[in-house]
């Protein structure tokens, strides 16, 4: 389907099925961490019914329906330029049947969805707390990378209400805020089940977390063997190559 | 010191600075994980007043007494036959004037000691909850290995009790239970600051983390490089190999 480009718009290659994406020179565009949770998540159940909780630019909606099977994902974005524009990325692939597009914050979700409707909540929240780090960027980077309109308890509690019984999260954050995830999560009766870090290279500390939490689960922790991006010559990891399945 | 050894005991020889241990055949040994926990401590300040959690043989004092300056460390060991013969390789290592052991169970300590008396408090609990795994083994190891006497939940709430405003605690424990863990940490004001996570090799998934956290601290976690135990060819790492002080 052809579709229109606005002032400062560009399509990227997402070089996987021939999938395309609208990104915003100026907006938050999207990095490996949404092709790692995509990846991370591609477990999901064929049928299932996903929801993912500030999509942006409609990346993780886009990679998942490619890595899961006969999947209705939703994709909740509060901003409404970047929803609109995700939404022409869902045209422009095609994927109308797959894919939805809601403009909401997602704090508001418990009043139009009704409790334990979805099988998994996919979600890339902003990483940082409201009033740390820079916040001298445009408001639309703000919004994507600050908990401004939402913090990660408010992802975390409607992830809770909106997950079925034994349904998954899958979500990426920073190492930093590692406690936090997993003190809300807890809190919300939402079991961490599985937790994979990410490293540059296996000399190298974590830079991202992917964790696996199942609502109402049994506590037990599986760690997996990290993710190591580079190896010790610089070149990508096989891992890496297969995820993005050049390998 | 010449010291009596009972039936069934040996002397083990640390190979760090001529010290030594006695362990019983029949009783819990010390392992990697206590020589690791002590590397992990060594940052523990001249002149620090500390306290081991379960001290167990002594192996935790005996060690950090050697890798720390001028540190007074108390060891509490809730089994009379264990403490008393931790007692002994304490005066085998003629180090009465750094390390006292206590007979008590750490539930026992709000009692014994004030609030915000030590510096630092490290610890090896036992690894399983009460009633999990193996449990047809000896009453010694079994309370050694298991949440028999005293939970995570305990051993936490006594460190938080007995460690100064900012003052460090240094523990070790199994990956599925880093959620149990963080979450209690949390619950007691311990804030997590430091996880290493320990890897057989680096293409293996973590079996130990190390975890310090600092009372009434600012949420940051600073998550480290794992620590790799072999390379690839099956040899110990530069790494391991300096923390036994071999390399």
């Amino acid at each position: 389907m052809e579709v229109t480009l606005k002032e400062n718009e560009r399509i990227d290659d997402l070089e996987l099925e021939n999938l395309k994406i609208i990104q915003n020179n100026n907006g938050f565009c999207f990095g490996m961490d949404s092709v790692l949770l995509s990846d991370f998540a591609k477990e999901i159940k064929p049928e299932s019914n996903v929801i993912d909780l500030g999509t942006g630019t409609g990346i993780l909606p886009i990679l998942l329906s490619s890595k899961t099977k006969n999947t209705k994902i939703t994709g909740i974005e509060i901003q409404k330029e970047v929803a609109e524009m995700a939404n022409r990325s869902i045209m422009l692939n095609n994927l109308q049947n797959r894919i939805k597009i809601v403009c909401e914050n997602i704090k508001n979700l418990k009043t139009i969805y009704k409790p334990n409707t979805f099988d998994s909540v996919i979600t890339n929240p902003p990483y940082k707390k409201s009033g740390t780090g820079g916040t001298n960027i445009e408001k639309v980077k703000l919004i994507s990378r600050h908990e401004i309109t939402a913090t990660l308890e408010d992802f975390i509690s409607v992830a809770q209400y909106l997950l079925k019984d034994k349904g998954s999260l899958y979500l990426v954050h920073r190492p930093e805020r590692l406690a936090d995830v997993i003190v809300e999560l807890c809190k919300h009766k939402l079991e961490p089940k599985i937790l994979k870090f990410v490293q540059p290279s296996s000399q190298k500390e974590p830079n991202l977390i992917l964790l696996k939490a199942v609502k109402n689960a049994k506590p037990h922790l599986k760690l997996c063997k990290p993710l190591y991006i580079y190896n010790e010559d610089g070149k990508y990891t096989e891992e890496l190559l297969k995820i993005y399945n050049k390998a």
